[in-house]
């Protein structure tokens, strides 16, 4: 290979909607854009984001390819990048797979948040199954996979794309994401799995103040036991790549930081897979080098393979010519993307042969949302939806919309797609059942008007459903800075990539219709629809019911309804401690152990702590036993409902070279129980690191742990060591 | 020495208020427990705070000592301990200098956060000089003083003993408190230096959630470029001893961090003084290696030569017994007490004679609340009080005492000591000038009976004065930790060691007294009493002139009175960022250059920004000029009164192995101007690491040193490696 078709094969500069038009029969051109793209490189390494729909890419259901589509799409690109190489190297197809594939017709699934509160990991693993089979199908080759970053601060904008703030869990479900896309690990890819970029690496939700991509001062013990658990099951599992974060490490841009990227991942983890930078990282490395061809060659050297949308990595042949790269260096990332190339037998003659586009998506993206559907706090009967309810007033600026329930990187839905509270309680509600509506207020601003119309509906009603919340869609008048990062967030939102919030508060006249709500006697229940923990402590005080569902995709409204009604037992449990205020945090459960923790104007504990969740009947857990390398303890239902409780296993650590967190979560299991039964749950012995005795607890929730009967202590067995 | 003799040389384990009790006759007398202590040990290693006098320890003017009789007791303690030792080693006193001799008659100095706010080392340097003087002629030894901590979180209750946000302002002041103290570098120490404990070290104001004694996650970068410089200022300028912090740094508490007590502090850095632990801090250990024993091992292992109050250290007898300690390193230690000792000239024959008690306390302690008093913003000439002016009110909880304006760790004062902004504004009016009084509210609380008053006095007067504010003072009824930290903050406390505070804020009432005084028209000047930046960003909109003064100290009414009556121009520079609100921190303007930062709910920039600070003129800066070793720039008053600039030189760093912050303070210095006059201010050229290439800005504030003319870029002199 020539050094520029070298160089060719570690870029990935080209936004991929700008590659094709529809043609007015229906059919797609491609553009003289990727033809000088394929023409500067002789070929192209790798394309992102060809299927890619949403406000920023302008892709919409008149523009943009479909699953029928999407296919013949991909190969009129492939069939002219192959043909203008030389050699014949096919082009990576790189697509976002934030929570289903991020492209028209996608199976949209639950944000990581949701997924993180189902304490589901097999669920979640059929769940990524099917979102890299739709990519698949549709001439999409690699999934841009948010797993990595640890919801530290609720501040920040993306916590939603966190599967929460511990990092076993997070490593639970980084394995999960890997083995439904990837499958069994092995060198090649089948024809409906993906490779993944696992992101972000590392530390991207330490942030500071929560501010995107601003510095984490972190120190390195944290990072590891913290933010680096993830991505260390992730390289276990044979993910096939990470994306180097934004943020800096001890200094460092991740995306410049031969430390994270070589010393740590490849030379102590063993990591064989491909390293790629988030969008512009690498140029903006720039800043200290002085240049972007310093920039690139910075970059390169300290592990980055593939590049996205940077002009450094396309200057690599003079950053070679000015000796800031070695060649043989290049050739190693060459290697990588080829080798992954091959790994998808996309050097076959033919190329992958597409599957059919799977089934089930909806049906899997429901299972998720229900089980994701937290329950905050119950009084007095609620819920479920006693038999004597017979009017139902369904409130709220969430509760007759599916337009916000799907998180940010969310495509455009054809209409009719998804179901509201609204449109679950409808279609689920027992026969007699008079439901009526009024939104109340929107999502953001102060119009009071239509809190009337609210206050009259509840005041006829035997129960108010209010589905409060925030939002991530972003909508045609968003502004996005070059990355697809929102600028200028909408009126409307309040959470998602560039929407980071100080007061973690919903819009005002929410809260004036939930004072006026509940001031009318009505029993209420309020559902939060959210993509952070927002501060809502007046919901707890108020209503008699508080569930969460995060945003929990187009059927969340179905799942949530099914809750409510209680056709099925609220089976989620927080994976993120929620705050009573923004002035208070951090609020994460695994804290060092400490003598203070209080503040003179309010607790330092979280509203509803991490793991809490309730069943619609109740349990006890009995003492754990140790029982050679196992933990037992015997969870009975004491209620009268079948219910499921989420068993979880924590340790403290009594013996410690280190000084120890109050707890650490190390197992967890879903159990469900009749009334009156009583099962064994059974959990491997907990490892930790030498010379450590810790003792194990369980219980329901990890404030339930710090009360709990401890086994006796012992001395675990070693980790293997990062 | 006997084991036993040595192991009691490390021990400082009595609360020094027992050691004594006051005789029917005004005379002291030792107590049993003082007999129980020399006998356990046969000697006394060292006393704390035989002459500390406050809510904690109980001491006051009826039963504690004074200026007068202060040498009298600690030569009646020595005089014992030096019988009861067999080889005559006489104790070290400890005693308390946060700001001021913490001791009855001990002059009381502004806290660290107004030092730091005058931005005057050399005025510090004698007001410490005067504490030092103070505290040796009541026969005291040696002084605990806070200056290493770095404010970076204004929840924490300590904030006030930071001299700020900044690590070269806090290196400066830390050099001018040991030179103050100590004297010329040496092996002896004058009649009238004390040998300092800097404390804490290290990294102790960067604990989670700005909650004392929590963990700090912090990387050894950010420790390193933000909260080491001070210690390191302080070792090169010779300070006798340094106290271990009770946080943990990289995972284990200072106290038994040997990476930081042994390999950095007196490997890398040369230190040869003495290393005392925070009290408890020893016995906390326990918690990881299981009891005490072994918790006295850790610590001394890990380079702690002097405990405090901790049983740990009481038992290194049976440590070395179980082989826990080598004898050679415990006779390491001995041998720093002992020096320190010698360099006291306690081993003299008669020990040191005590000098005269210095006169000048009240002026100089006056001088720095001078310095300190900051003008944050004044629109329309409300201040300095105009001619017109002839009827003030003067409003406000804080307005009418002095109980509140003087900080944590202060002695009870004698009746008539102090002076309230009432007090100096009577003092200091014009002639004819009619001052009002109206307290309005409290501190705290939710109490607006007091508010129609005040609105009377207000719309009856030409200029309203309103002295809101925060209290650290300490009653009777405080409940204490036993290290003397506050456990129940009573009602007015806001601040201090002990008091967190979540959001911020003053209490209730002062913002409806606000509210309620600027609704009158009149114009009112607001100031503000505090040991944090408290969120207030009320008086910023309402009043027409804003000021703080930290804890001014007892005579910080006179001081404030001046400034507002245009007796002096308000000198005082912000040390600390000023947040909007608690939920958008950090705010320090030394924060790494990253592209973004704002919240979608508000900016991420603080109310009042570092180094900001008005004068009753206006200054013109320059572009500066690199001439040789120096950077020079020119400062006009362009205003039409005398003022006094501070100018502040900045660096920007531009090509650099690592990502920069937005800028660095690297020089200051105040400059007074006549009306019309220009002189030129001249800097050391600013140094920094090897291979780093910057520019220099000089401005008024880092606010204006963002958008001001750098110098042409430059490639500085290596500073010495830390």
């Amino acid at each position: 290979m020539t050094l520029r078709e070298k160089i060719g094969q570690l870029n990935q500069r080209m936004y991929g909607w700008n590659a094709y038009r529809r043609t007015p029969d229906g059919g797609f051109q491609l553009t003289e854009a990727l033809y000088a793209e394929t023409d500067r490189f002789e070929g192209l390494g790798a394309l992102y984001g060809l299927q890619r729909a949403d406000a920023w890419s302008g892709v919409d259901h008149t523009n943009g390819p479909g699953a029928e589509d999407g296919a013949a799409l991909a190969e009129l690109v492939q069939r002219h990048v192959v043909e203008r190489s030389r050699l014949g190297i096919p082009a990576l197809f790189v697509e976002e797979v934030p929570h289903g594939h991020m492209a028209l017709d996608g199976t949209v699934l639950p944000v990581n948040l949701a997924v993180g509160a189902t304490w589901d990991p097999q669920l979640y693993e059929c769940a990524a199954a099917t979102a890299a089979a739709e990519l698949r199908a549709r001439g999409g080759h690699v999934a841009l996979v948010s797993a990595l970053d640890i919801a530290r601060d609720p501040r920040w904008g993306r916590t939603e794309e966190c599967f929460g703030e511990d990092p076993y869990l997070a490593a639970c479900f980084t394995e999960a994401v890997v083995r439904g896309m990837q499958g069994e690990p092995g060198e090649y890819f089948a024809a409906d799995k993906a490779p993944v970029v696992l992101k972000h690496f590392a530390g991207q939700a330490a942030t500071i103040g929560g501010r995107n991509s601003a510095e984490s001062e972190l120190g390195l013990r944290e990072l590891h036991e913290i933010h680096l658990p993830a991505a260390r099951a992730g390289v276990r599992a044979g993910a096939a790549a990470v994306m180097a974060a934004y943020n800096e490490v001890d200094g460092m841009p991740c995306a410049g930081n031969r430390a994270l990227l070589t010393e740590l991942l490849r030379d102590r983890w063993g990591f064989e897979g491909l390293v790629m930078a988030d969008g512009l990282a690498v140029d903006r490395l720039a800043r200290i080098t002085g240049d972007k061809v310093s920039a690139g060659a910075l970059a390169l050297n300290a592990g980055v393979d593939l590049s996205l949308w940077d002009e450094g990595f396309t200057h690599l042949e003079e950053a070679v010519e000015r000796g800031l790269v070695a060649e043989d260096a290049l050739d190693t990332a060459v290697a990588r993307v080829l080798r992954l190339k091959f790994r998808l037998g996309l050097f076959d003659r033919q190329g992958p042969t597409p599957p059919p586009f799977p089934a089930g998506g909806r049906e899997v993206s429901t299972r998720v949302a229900r089980g994701a559907v937290t329950l905050l706090h119950n009084d007095g009967g609620v819920l479920p939806v006693p038999a004597a309810v017979f009017r139902i007033a369904v409130l709220g600026p969430q509760s007759a919309t599916t337009a916000h329930q799907s998180g940010d990187y969310t495509a455009p839905q054809r209409p009719g797609t998804g179901t509201s509270v609204l449109d679950g309680l409808r279609r689920l509600a027992p026969p007699g059942v008079d439901i009526r509506h009024a939104p109340g207020c929107a999502l953001t601003g102060d119009d009071l008007s239509g809190i009337p119309e609210a206050v009259a509906a509840a005041a006829a009603s035997d129960l108010a459903v209010l589905v409060l919340g925030g939002s991530s869609a972003r909508t045609p008048d968003t502004e996005f800075d070059a990355n697809g990062a929102a600028r200028s967030a909408v009126s409307h939102m309040t959470c998602g990539e560039g929407a980071d919030l100080a007061g973690l508060r919903l819009g005002r006249a929410q809260y004036a219709l939930l004072d006026a709500v509940t001031a009318t006697g009505t029993p209420t229940a309020v559902v939060v629809v959210q993509g952070r923990p927002h501060a809502v402590p007046e919901a707890a005080d108020r209503a008699g019911a508080l569930l969460t569902a995060w945003y929990p995709g187009p059927w969340g409204g179905e799942a949530i309804a099914e809750v409510l009604l209680g056709h099925t037992d609220p089976t989620g449990r927080l994976s993120v401690s929620v705050p009573r205020s923004a002035d208070r945090l951090p609020v994460y459960y695994n804290h060092k152990e400490t003598e203070y923790g209080g503040y003179v104007d309010g607790s330092a504990e979280p509203l509803y702590g991490f793991g809490h969740g309730l069943s619609y009947t109740s349990f006890t857990y009995g003492p754990p036993r140790l029982d050679g390398d196992t933990v037992r303890v015997d969870v009975t239902n004491t209620g009268q409902r079948y219910g499921r409780t989420v068993a979880q296993l924590y340790i403290r650590r009594l013996r410690t070279p280190v000084w120890p967190r109050a707890l650490e979560l190390r197992g967890f299991r879903a159990v469900g129980l009749a009334p009156g039964e009583t099962r064994t749950v059974v959990f491997s012995r907990p490892a930790t690191d030498a010379g450590t005795t810790v003792e194990a607890r369980v219980a329901e929730s990890a404030r339930a742990a710090l009360t709990a009967v401890p086994t006796q202590s012992f001395t675990a067995p070693d980790e293997t060591p990062l």
